[in-house]
């Protein structure tokens, strides 16, 4: 049974760390696989090698003796896990999966060839390709592969930002008149069950591209938000999902939806359920991969959630700030523990919930002026 | 801060394993030593020792780079603790309180010196002491030290129990005529904080002196509650505890509190705190023992949990009960992933939530049929 059952992860940092969380709950043995030695992660296991999920030996070597094997990244050697797959390794979600969504623009093909509306864009090759383009600014240019948290996505406004643009394959994509920005979670395991979590509303920092605060639920429109769930299955049934996807998307000033980004593992988005709802997407996505039934995805709570990113006011008295947030209540605080500095990367979160969303609002006011 | 602090947890069980599942939510290092090498810990750490904590020469080594040490049993080495606090280790609880607790007449005396009601018993040296009993049957009879979930803890009745006793150090109680056992979950830190977790009631399987289901909160009048509450509070100062503490309570025919056991650290009748507080004890006991403000020990949902014991009727099934279980609302299941059999131990747990106690106890019927 699951005491037998080893699993894998590629990738080590706090997304897995929240894997391993839950995935004590099951009594499960874990490996994870990371090319930081200092991942986060790499304290939660006896089984953690230090090597690149995008090395091909290495994703082979790491698998063989795993009976199935998941990610918290994207950056992964496809072919790799094409070649267990083989071998009798469960890998979800699959090979194809990954490979599909690795790629923004092979994403953005599949997506239109399944009647998803998408936020429109060209492949553009190299920087040569957007000069012609002058004209048409401004635009968002993001690279096809490797890009996260915002590294990897400008606005192009100017020649000038044409110049100082990524040379490299990349999505030149419109720049879309939004009211807000959605995302919904949705799972999908072998026997075609599927389950959305309620649609949350994302506010991301105007600079950084980097999500600021996430809402749940999102304060829209019911019809909204009917359409954001469908959209969300319907993209988890086009893909034969197994696992957890979260599905980021636009609602344009006249209220349609545009998928804008994929993301087939947990995602920062949906940090929340560990506190606000009934099963977390951690244990959703155990849930999911080892043929297990879904779990219930009511929210119990109205929550936010905020990423707590590294600073140098935050260094200056760590200590006194965290201890204060964690001296709320109804805050909750995750703290990643990555070793290192460098401003600007997430190195924790925090979830309030509360039952009203005037109270969580003044709550995440204060603890924003804590954390400056 | 945090990232830097190396954490060790002597025992390395199903409570070891959800002390690092909320070290987890704070980015903590955490060694921990158990002489099984397949205990439930040795999967979710990078430091796992496969040594006995009763050996001075073990935990020394264990504990000499680690900057504070915590357990997750009683039967630890005292002097090598005490040797570690000379070094410089932080040792919580201490060495003092484990000392006191880990023998079961210490214990009473030291409650008794308090001014705390205990159930009242005598010391016995071997089985030859029972005998001047044999007219003062039915008693209680435990052993000293080392005992657990039912282990080392007998009814004498007869003079046949009396030839079949432990020949050892014991406890021999008068049998209190009890209506029912509740459980007070009390936390303290060095700052002298003090919160108590609502009173719980603990229903015992008859012959087993196993915990068979506890409901939370109990179903008592509010004012043995409070006592309850205020009892825990004060054996929490007196033992000048910085940690968490289960103090387990008899509540006699006449509505009389009698302490019944303690044990310093995280325990089976606060389980539920995961789903069903706001903070759990885990967070709790690594808040008390790192110096943090205490959590909210808030109530959010009325609970049940239950005990999972290895049954044969149990693994002739296992993976179809357990994917049941998993299929029903407001049911977590916690399966501890142990490796061996061993018909009666604790393999698992489930904690229902739900908003009447009615429904509980409906979804608690239901899983005994499943898991019998």
């Amino acid at each position: 049974m699951l005491e037998n059952l080893k699993l894998g992860i590629l990738g080590g940092g706090q997304l897995g760390a929240m894997i391993i969380r839950h995935a004590i709950d099951l009594g499960l043995n874990v490996a994870v696989m990371d090319k930081d030695m200092h991942a986060p992660c790499s304290h939660y296991t006896s089984s953690f090698s230090c090597a690149d999920p995008m090395s091909y030996e290495a994703v082979l070597a790491f698998g063989k003796d795993l009976d199935a094997i998941t990610i918290e990244k994207e950056a992964v050697n496809i072919d790799a896990l094409r070649q267990l797959e083989k071998q009798g390794v469960k890998v979800f979600p699959a090979p194809d999966t990954i490979e599909i969504i690795q790629d923004k623009f092979t994403q953005k093909q599949f997506l239109q060839l399944h009647n998803i509306p998408v936020v429109p864009g060209e492949a553009i090759q190299s920087k040569n390709d957007l000069y012609k383009y002058e004209n048409k600014l401004p635009r968002c240019l993001k690279k096809r592969r490797n890009g996260y948290d915002g590294y990897g996505v400008m606005i192009l406004r100017t020649m000038a930002d044409i110049k100082a643009a990524f040379d490299e394959p990349c999505v030149l994509e419109e720049l879309v008149d939004i009211k807000q920005e959605l995302s919904v979670i949705v799972a999908r395991n072998e026997y075609g069950e599927v389950k959305c979590y309620d649609p949350v509303a994302m506010v991301f920092s105007e600079e950084k591209f980097v999500l600021d605060y996430q809402i749940a639920p999102a304060q829209t429109e019911e019809e909204i938000l009917k359409k954001a769930t469908i959209l969300a299955g319907n993209i988890a049934d086009a893909l034969k999902l197994v696992g957890i996807l979260a599905v980021e998307m636009f609602v344009t000033k006249d209220n349609k939806l545009l998928v804008n980004e994929l993301a087939p593992r947990p995602h920062n988005s949906g940090h929340h359920t560990i506190e606000a709802s009934i099963t977390s997407q951690y244990e959703q996505l155990l849930r999911a991969i080892l043929g297990l039934p879904l779990g219930d995805t009511g929210l119990r709570f109205r929550s936010l959630m905020m990423n707590i990113l590294e600073s140098n006011s935050l260094n200056s008295n760590k200590q006194e700030k965290l201890q204060h947030l964690l001296d709320m209540e109804g805050v909750h605080l995750h703290w990643y523990g990555k070793k290192g500095k460098r401003p600007g990367r997430k190195v924790g979160h925090i979830t309030i919930t509360d039952s009203t969303m005037e109270n969580i609002v003044s709550k995440a006011e204060t603890i924003r002026k804590i954390l400056n």
